[in-house]
């Protein structure tokens, strides 16, 4: 069974999951390219995959005609069979990797990417994802749905068929705990959500700005992490992705579509990741926590600096960024 | 100049380095290769480098004849010309880029690699890093000064003659500032070091040792971010590299050889990051805090989990990781 150990120094949790391989010999193998022919997110390969859990189709489960699927995903870095326990070893703790893996398949079309999408299927793509989240929610032993894509090899996707995944998780992210922490902060001095005063102060400035819509605005941050990272935000205050109201799911899937479609144009369709932060399942952050997305492409490796320190250093200046990305013609 | 940028919303800092390429075209044009007839970091090449700041040699600076050099970095992430200064602008907050980026090059010699050097080189190589930070401490604008190492392209390095990196950093990396709160926290409340406390748990166990000698100890961390990533503690309490005591550098340059030694030999000598975790240059932090190394083969990709959430999925169990590492003939 998979484990969730914490860090006795810090608050990191990890995930130790030796379903997905551990031995030396697994890592120096090269990973098998799917092609078309193999691939078990084609139509056509329902039998390949766990049996559907959600799928937008005029057929019968797990056969041919879908538009999009949700399906377990088959090498899950969690479980969902036991309890989470408490085990404690001196300074150590662990609990049981108790949670869920869930994949999305946003089209039976092996050769398109998310953004190539019609917008109506990203937006029923994001209606699906709130769906799960909504059901997965009912769970009292996941305090986290988390929402992300791993798009290319280098940002660690393993098939290159259009996906994105859902987690459940029996703790919080710490980047996530983090913000919430941020965010009350300033909430308990301003009485105003940091993210909104942040949407407010971008709009005046102007620099920062990707795209923007009647709902939704994309900036590059004031301190990306990456070279053209992008943030999706509400315009109106909302704590959680799964709370954001059906009248919204156009402009959404339109954000989205336009943010990535940008960097895919200006960039020449790098790899990337994008993570969707939204809050906890449990307990009220209506006040002080604002959902988000946030889209980093793959453009620079890690290197040591980065992963030892949390400390980054960015190549690109984040006004030119936003600049390039904002003047790309579609 | 570059800049250093404070995240508004968590306590995350990045330096904003646009001299190292900005462009699109920056990140879609692949990095040459440098060979050994290109090497800036070989013999010979020394007028391709800006002058050397300490070498161990018989001749005079920047020609032939030396054994190990340092240099200034040639496109560094950060200047040291000027005054941090403070920018405020509305949320966000910004400061001078200032600090400095060294280089060591350990091995005069294009087709080594650290770990195969003979002892008494390594052991000379970390004597070069411990005088560089005792000068770089006297200067009173730097907080931190970080070693870190990338070795391979998969790992960030941008040449592959063996190098390791000093940066002298304005403030203290988050993930450092988190060790201090969690050893502070723990001293508080047990009037011991947590990392002390944590070594005597190891050797009582012994399932996650690697190898140990008489002063130095490598483990297996209990909930390691990385598939068989490795910590090297001095076995004595001490809060900063710089204070080891030269009689200690043989055994430290001895237990730094073995645990990457085994690491290439287990792994089929992989891409690798290290990183010296040591305590900042001013406060006194000497009773909770305890300097060491964090060593992390880079064998998986970083996916979007990671990257979003600061939550790592590990496939490997720390004590297999350990047992095989421990096991390896070398």
């Amino acid at each position: 069974m998979p484990e969730l150990r914490k860090d006795p120094i810090v608050n990191r949790w990890v995930i130790i999951s030796s379903e997905r391989g551990n031995r030396p010999k697994d890592f120096s193998t090269p990973e098998k390219k799917t092609n078309k022919e193999s691939c078990p997110f084609c139509e056509g390969s329902e039998p390949l995959t766990p049996p559907e859990i959600l799928a937008y189709r005029k057929n019968s489960p797990n056969s041919p005609g879908w538009t999009l699927r949700v399906i377990p995903n088959k090498y899950p870095a969690l479980t969902d069979e036991g309890e989470t326990g408490q085990i404690t070893e001196g300074l150590y703790d662990k609990i049981n990797g108790i949670g869920t893996h869930e994949v999305l398949i946003e089209s039976p079309d092996h050769d398109t990417e998310l953004e190539l999408l019609p917008k109506t299927q990203i937006a029923d793509s994001l209606k699906a994802l709130r769906e799960r989240v909504l059901a997965l929610k009912e769970n009292e032993r996941f305090h986290y749905i988390m929402i992300f894509k791993n798009r290319g090899e280098p940002s660690g996707a393993s098939l290159e068929h259009t996906h994105t995944q859902l987690i459940a998780l029996p703790i919080v992210p710490e980047l996530v705990s983090e913000e919430l922490a941020g965010g009350k902060k300033h909430y308990d001095k301003n009485k105003r959500c940091i993210y909104c005063d942040l949407i407010a102060q971008e709009l005046e400035d102007g620099r920062r700005i990707v795209c923007q819509n009647e709902n939704f605005i994309t900036i590059v941050p004031f301190a990306p992490r990456f070279p053209f990272e992008m943030w999706i935000l509400p315009r109106l205050h909302s704590a959680r992705f799964e709370e954001c109201e059906t009248r919204l799911f156009d402009a959404l899937a339109s954000s989205l579509k336009e943010s990535l479609l940008r960097m895919r144009t200006a960039l020449n369709a790098p790899s990337y990741n994008f993570v969707f932060h939204t809050a906890p399942v449990n307990g009220n952050h209506f006040n002080y926590y604002h959902w988000h997305i946030e889209i980093m492409p793959k453009l620079t490796k890690m290197a040591g600096f980065e992963q030892g320190t949390g400390f980054y250093i960015n190549p690109t200046v984040p006004e030119e960024a936003a600049e390039i990305l904002r003047e790309t013609r579609l």
